[in-house]
């Protein structure tokens, strides 16, 4: 118990979350919590470490490369969560009599990956998925995107558009444009860009690539005269009867996310205004569970951008004005007073009026109001000799520093 | 993509929370933030990985063998969280202006810990944490004292102890007794077990310590005639007139709780009936974040023990009837059918009525309500062709297996 801390630090691409930035997370939590468990999306927690064979070789290789892992004490290949799909994928065959399909589970835990960490980018953020395991009915296609919008909505965000697509449009204009087969999927991957970058910087990214103007040509005519395919057109149509508005789905025929994992729809939800990038992105993927598992289970799902989701919230201001239900510092004016003000905060307390009482009893009444202040309280509660006499308190409202004296048996009802 | 899960199964001491697990974890948790929050504790989170160089060396040599080590890949020496105290020692230097004191922190999150897994021991298990820095009042204590009975209380124990004793009250007692310095913790150690292990067990080990009967005898005595210390007796004091109820109060001279932890208050929390061991422990550790991070902050808290708080709770059969908000699922009698199930699904969310509709379109009806039984659902709604054409839905209740028709226009208010 000698060693003293060195390096008083984190790890980088690590963070602490103070209670100010916690809070506000935690808010988002128990809002995703509510909208998905209203969905009948369940919980679900998997541990942060696994087997190493269960994680390695599903991501691809480069993903592989951000993997922690390491041997554990008993020489076990172990490794941390790096996404919450794969621990699903085990839990799905672990347990499948146990769970049953459909399954709806909602997962949100933290992931851990070796990325580089820059601006937005960590080594530990937290992942928030509600999927739907057992079905391909573009019916779940649509309560994921209804899912979305509703999350959105909820937090506050009044302009948002939920991007669609689906893959087979994405190769239909590729065969319109008659790219060969080998050049697709990398072809895709520029067109996928349109979203982020000027049409021009795409086409020349395009002619780097080899094509042809021509070619190019083709390719943009094909997308301006895409239209959705009878899958996607069924899952707007359901969508819009589930109350997302119109205005909110926009067809996007190059968005692709990661094309070798989604197999039919792909969404990706965009905030006006925050220019960072999506807030989040999914699809349906009918066929990884049976690639990392052997056992085939369709699915369709949606992960949020949770830390971009709390970016967002602070630049347009969203957080509720109370994110802390607690309001109330209850002073205490000496070591003589303090029973009194014990008795005015089991007053409050037992009206289910949250009070702290400040926590030490020779601290002076002016570093106590700072105290609160800091903490954002509304009210301080001041009881000195004259007030005890009284039975009454002072309040003092810590916003307009306005402060009145209240009887002590008015003081429940004035906060309530 | 190509590898299969191998092997399918966690590794051991790691837990998979299936939703019926999970929710109940999840309500936990909620009943000790509204608490935690309403006294005025703040949130805190910290990263699951921390150098090495802050874990190793602080919680003592045995201890330092269960921290999970490893190099990551920039080769640092890294390790995962062990509890939560080094890391809030950590926090409390490198933000400390930012923070001020006194600082009321909680802190629920996991901590790994390379132990020999075994009935009860975990790997990988949640630490639930409320502590108060920079205050060495016994308020503080005090509020520890009553957030304990409060958690108990609200989580719907009838039936339970805090158990008190004063580090110094130990040391009288050794001295009384006359125990040589060398031997005294090694003493205290084997007294501790009095709450577990019978009486004439304790003797036992005392007397393989090399007690002689008569220096066993003078401990008892000690022990029967020790009264609580200055600083207790207000902390009991305090206690009561934050409205912990007396006879919840129990001086047990003998407690010790890892002794070189403390240096002053120590606490334990029973549950009658729970024999397992106690649900939670702490006091005052005036010391230790000083010997972590070379500044002194005065500190006191306590530990929930979740796991076992949970088990007590199952126990005692104390959960709410209701874990999810869930009740309903608007099944789908047929393909023509959807946008009508869809429709009431709409009625029923818009009047935030949670409800699920059955993510496929080609299910069985018998299907979708055994799925709706196996979630613990407590309504079905089934609209066929004849209650499309009536505006109606059948309402089936799954657990008296009664069902009715009601008019769509009713259903809300029926579910409300």
């Amino acid at each position: 118990m000698s060693n003293s801390i060195s390096p008083i630090q984190n790890l980088k691409g690590f963070r602490d979350f103070l209670p100010s930035d916690a809070r506000k997370r935690n808010f988002v939590i128990s809002v995703f919590k509510k909208i998905f468990e209203s969905y009948g999306f369940e919980p679900l927690e998997t541990p942060a470490l696994e087997y190493q064979s269960l994680l390695l070789g599903k991501y691809g290789k480069e993903a592989d490369k951000l993997v922690y892992t390491f041997d554990d004490k008993g020489g076990r290949k172990v490794a941390l969560r790096y996404d919450q799909t794969v621990p699903t994928a085990r839990v799905l065959i672990q347990y499948q009599t146990q769970l049953g399909l459909p399954f709806k589970r909602y997962q949100i835990q933290p992931v851990w990956r070796a990325d580089k960490p820059q601006k937005g980018r960590y080594r530990e953020f937290l992942q928030c998925d509600p999927d739907i395991y057992g079905s391909t009915s573009p019916l779940a296609d649509a309560e994921i995107i209804s899912i979305s919008s509703q999350v959105l909505k909820t937090l506050g965000f009044k302009q948002f558009q939920i991007l669609l697509n689906d893959r087979s449009i994405l190769f239909a204009i590729m065969d319109q444009a008659k790219i060969p087969q080998n050049e697709k999927l990398s072809i895709i991957q520029t067109l996928d860009k349109l979203d982020k970058k000027s049409k021009k910087e795409v086409i020349e990214e395009l002619a780097k690539k080899g094509l042809s103007t021509d070619k190019i040509q083709m390719i943009f005519t094909a997308i301006d005269e895409a239209k959705p395919s009878d899958n996607l057109k069924k899952i707007i149509e359901y969508a819009l009867e589930l109350g997302v508005s119109k205005e909110t789905l926009l067809f996007r025929p190059y968005l692709a996310r990661g094309l070798d994992y989604y197999t039919g729809s792909i969404f990706e939800l965009l905030i006006e205004g925050y220019d960072v990038g999506s807030v989040g992105g999914g699809g349906r993927y009918d066929k990884l569970i049976e690639q990392i598992s052997g056992v085939s289970i369709p699915a369709v799902g949606i992960a949020f951008g949770f830390d971009r989701i709390i970016e967002a919230m602070d630049q347009f201001k969203l957080w509720p004005s109370k994110l802390q239900q607690i309001t109330t510092l209850v002073t205490i004016f000496n070591q003589e007073l303090v029973s009194t003000s014990i008795n005015v905060t089991q007053k409050l307390r037992k009206a289910n009026i949250a009070s702290e009482l400040y926590p030490d009893t020779s601290t002076k009444l002016d570093k106590q109001l700072k105290y609160a202040d800091r903490k954002g309280f509304q009210y301080a509660i001041i009881i000195g000799p004259t007030e005890m006499k009284s039975s009454t308190v002072v309040l003092k409202n810590l916003n307009t520093k306005e402060q009145k004296t209240v009887r002590q048996n008015e003081i429940v009802k004035l906060l309530s």
